[in-house]
């Protein structure tokens, strides 16, 4: 099969590393990428002169010389932009979050099987070297069952005018969680609040409920003074915590049991002794998450396969996050998923 | 005013540092104290050979010589033994929570009134270097208006077979919210989760929310590897890491200002410029916070006033406490407070 | 065997510790406690009824109903005692820094030899779980040849009128030094200040050469605004840091190696990856490391062996230290130790 | 006057990072770039179209469209690179360390003000937000005198085949000790150690002494597990803590006296009080240190003034690296620089 003919629509934010990563895999050729500004497709040109430059999307998608399309765009464009290139009989890479609802999802999953192209979601931290080592270890079933998974992801940042915290923050969280605990959300819980007058929250809480006894939760803040990237997660036979701010060791993993005292004498004893076993921070592979990225997107293309992040994945993503909007804008009343 | 003499009922985990505390307090005398378990008399006995001891709470309450009792035995207790001791003439100091119902709250602060006697609920944190802090910095409006309340409080813990986490830990930090944000709670909701086949949750997540746009949130978590003790408090003005565990620098005050970005161009950018201003950690009172609790608690019985942490203050964290338990047992519905 | 009968002597700051975890040896007893200031007998009196106080040493190391004597009181007392205690039939036990001069340390050696009776220094550091791990490690081969030892143990401190900071800090440092490197000493270089008319250096660097590569390296001051207790040990295979100030994870081990990079090419390129392998922080044991001192000197005495730290232990440590002080008062030229 | 035109010698490791803090400045042409390898040439032209390259520094030198060059070669070329730019009347920037003997830096420097042209040392470090914010408290008295300046800086490193770790590393840590202390020094001891065979030393201590009772120590390290770059410095009035691996808080300033503690009862015990005053976290200027000493080049010419870090200061370093170089060789005999 010859190389992948890539076209990349979006280049503010995202996109620049999309082109950077695209640019250095094989069997890849970064054809065009597509932007409304003229300074941005002016940066793009200057960057990579080989690369052919659009103003509209619509023109990179009609270009008959592209294979398969990135879109980084605002979430609200996603569904008509990858039904556009998906149409065009082009596969679809979507950055996340993959659409801004689960039947926009529904149709675009539906869309990519009728045409057999491949539908895939950046979930960029599933290709992280912390990540995929403690879904390694899950699937390994070092972990045990996995009893809850909590996430803090906090900084002072700015505020977005189009979407709230949740759907600019917990999108990273929520596809680790999905991808670790593997079972269907039963319920959804959220409750925010927005400051200064603005229409989007910049804080918020979500809980999400599952069959049995796991549950997660993302505390997620724009407001907050200090950054905070913590994931715990507990398992029944191991314990992580999950620092993505940690430059060196990101992952350290707790060999701990409980304790269930129920004697009445010691019940309210201090706890002098804290840990139980040893902890270790495995080495994580450093390669870059948007390299991996990528090769999964050339990968899947030229092997006929689902990528690892497919269109259901991103689906469940955006179902919880379409969730949380709706029980905020219901007080926090639980939302049922099913 | 001749010393107040004290009676101390319950000698298990907290009655011992009670006793420890009274004894150095000046104008006061510890006269005996009860408990149900020979074991603990003796150990009281062997220490403090002046101070009677008594098996019965109830002998103890009608002991002629005791002014004012304390009380340290589990929360279910409370009620009964606070109301005994009020109906003897007797002040009374319950440990937290003060009761297990905003109900029973109401009836001792309105038995306290109606005999004109003191009634303080042991709100140690209040009592710490730290918070006494964080409040006197509210107080001089140095933080401005309080935007969020974030705690958690987690580590690996034994489950207690009596009260779930929420009523074990949560205590603490929802006296501590109160004493700083000032205003009712509106709402409260709750998930939480018991795992291993007990009936006592042992992760939650309990949410309040105020009129106004202030919110409040407490992880709570027996089944956590590390020890966590922190709390982010976000004002107009200033924001506040707190973090208990420390042993010099307790409390991070940033003084940091928030950026509504609207600018187009800019809404993207990755956040270079993270800090606004200095941050500085204020050197902290380490006065033992039960020290102060027993000082407050003479100090209110002798000029006859009301103490820091009243009756009314004790009602208002298990009005908190009680609504998260309805929510929790609801699945996360909310839970109206007015 | 019957019990061995304890006399101890000193009950200032280190002695009560050394009377509490006598105590609660079997196999042991404590007879009686010297000191010269009335307040501390009383102390000791009231504390434990049982334990007979003398107001002079001299008097407890002629009781015979004391089989073994523990000493703790200031360093230049320590020589004198021994040697009366010795002379008398007694076992003894010193504090750390073992004596003033390696000289002393030889006739203690000699005339214990000599007598038949144990003598053993309080290494009190050797006895950590923290410690002990590391020696285990080091013992099996773990990490390789020791390549370096470089402790840090720095606090804002009392200035001490009687000994300089490098006798009142660096004899840990220096007995888990020896207790590693298992080679002599070659050479000990110093050099330090005194600030503010003192005349004992309050800040001080010391480092000591061995045959072959290995070097050790010890700061200390009593003027740091911060406490650090940070131990770095290279091995070939592995290296350590041995962070005392961790409530929990005091030693991290790490798996690296190193790379000899002699291609011009990447001689300067920066480095990327960090680790190479898996760091690991293994479960401490926490009995209190007295506690093991008590029983090592019970049951060296019981036994009839030598001490894990024996006089000839105590001695290189002191050896070290007067170099030290000898290098000091040179202006830093390094002393030969052979 | 017109832009001034400058040339860049060398672009490895360093090289790139002058062109790219040049090419921002205003009143300033980057001219030309030399370097021997080929591969560097081509990445300087394909990044910088505008910029001309050449082989040989000798024909950069010569260049008359060039007014000042950068010198970032090896250290021993520093020397005659210098002597020829200034002979042929360029202004010149070397990197650090400026020579590799103070009698080379002293040539240069006469050289220089017989020419009048301006000669610069890039000690970048003091162009950092961090250094720049401790020495202004240091000029505007707040630290009082020097007591002490501490530096760590280990980490795994590559080792270098042709100079030390004491040049590698140290040169950092001794131009901010020199813009600290502002006195000469007089004596330097180093001692280390080469291991695994190499000639140079991989881990080595450094000792500075200065008039009056300052001292100043360097620990550098290539074989360190973990990266530490640490720097305490004790003042009579306040002390700092320079972590330059903290990402926001680099520098703590604390507000600690010391108490001298000649009472003997009190001597021995235990220090409970650690801070005494609060501590401060300053906001740091965030500007690439780079930018600022390519301003700092560009401003000295066009301004006809010395530089902040002039062949002077250069010298003052060196000598230290010097002298520490002699004293390793003498195994850590002390060295005057008088």
């Amino acid at each position: 099969m010859s190389a992948v003919r890539i076209g990349i629509i979006g280049a503010g934010y995202w996109g620049p590393n999309m082109v950077r990563n695209f640019m250095i895999q094989k069997d890849c050729e970064v054809r065009a990428v597509a932007d409304l500004m003229e300074k941005r497709r002016q940066f793009i040109a200057s960057r990579y002169p080989t690369v052919k430059t659009y103003e509209r999307a619509e023109d990179l998608i009609a270009d008959a010389e592209i294979d398969a399309v990135v879109i980084a765009t605002p979430v609200e464009t996603h569904a008509p932009l990858a039904t556009l290139a998906l149409n065009s009989g082009k596969h679809v890479l979507l950055e996340k979050p993959m659409c801004s609802s689960a039947a926009e999802c529904d149709k675009l999953i539906a869309l990519a099987e009728q045409k057999d192209l491949r539908l895939m979601v950046d979930h960029t931290f599933l290709y992280t070297g912390a990540v995929r080592k403690i879904c390694a270890m899950a699937d390994a079933g070092e972990l045990g069952d996995i009893l809850y998974f909590d996430s803090v992801r906090v900084n002072l940042g700015l505020f977005q005018h189009d979407v709230n915290v949740i759907w600019d923050l917990a999108p990273h969280d929520v596809s680790i969680m999905d991808a670790l605990i593997k079972r269907p959300a039963k319920t959804v819980s959220a409750l925010g609040t927005a400051h200064f007058g603005t229409k989007v929250e910049n804080i918020a809480y979500v809980t999400v409920t599952f069959d049995g006894a796991a549950i997660a939760h993302f505390h997620v803040n724009w407001l907050a003074p200090v950054k905070v990237r913590t994931t715990l997660i507990g398992g029944t036979k191991k314990m992580i915590v999950y620092d993505d701010t940690e430059p060196s060791e990101k992952i350290k993993v707790y060999d701990k049991g409980v304790s269930i005292e129920t004697n009445v004498e010691t019940i309210h004893r201090n706890l002098v002794e804290y840990r139980i076993g040893d902890m270790y921070a495995p080495r994580l592979d450093s390669t870059e998450a948007l390299d991996l990225v990528a090769r999964e997107y050339i990968g899947c293309i030229r092997e006929h396969r689902e990528p690892l992040t497919d269109g259901k994945a991103g689906r469940r993503v955006v179902a919880v996050l379409e969730a949380a909007n709706k029980s905020l804008s219901q007080g926090g009343v639980p939302i049922s998923l099913s």
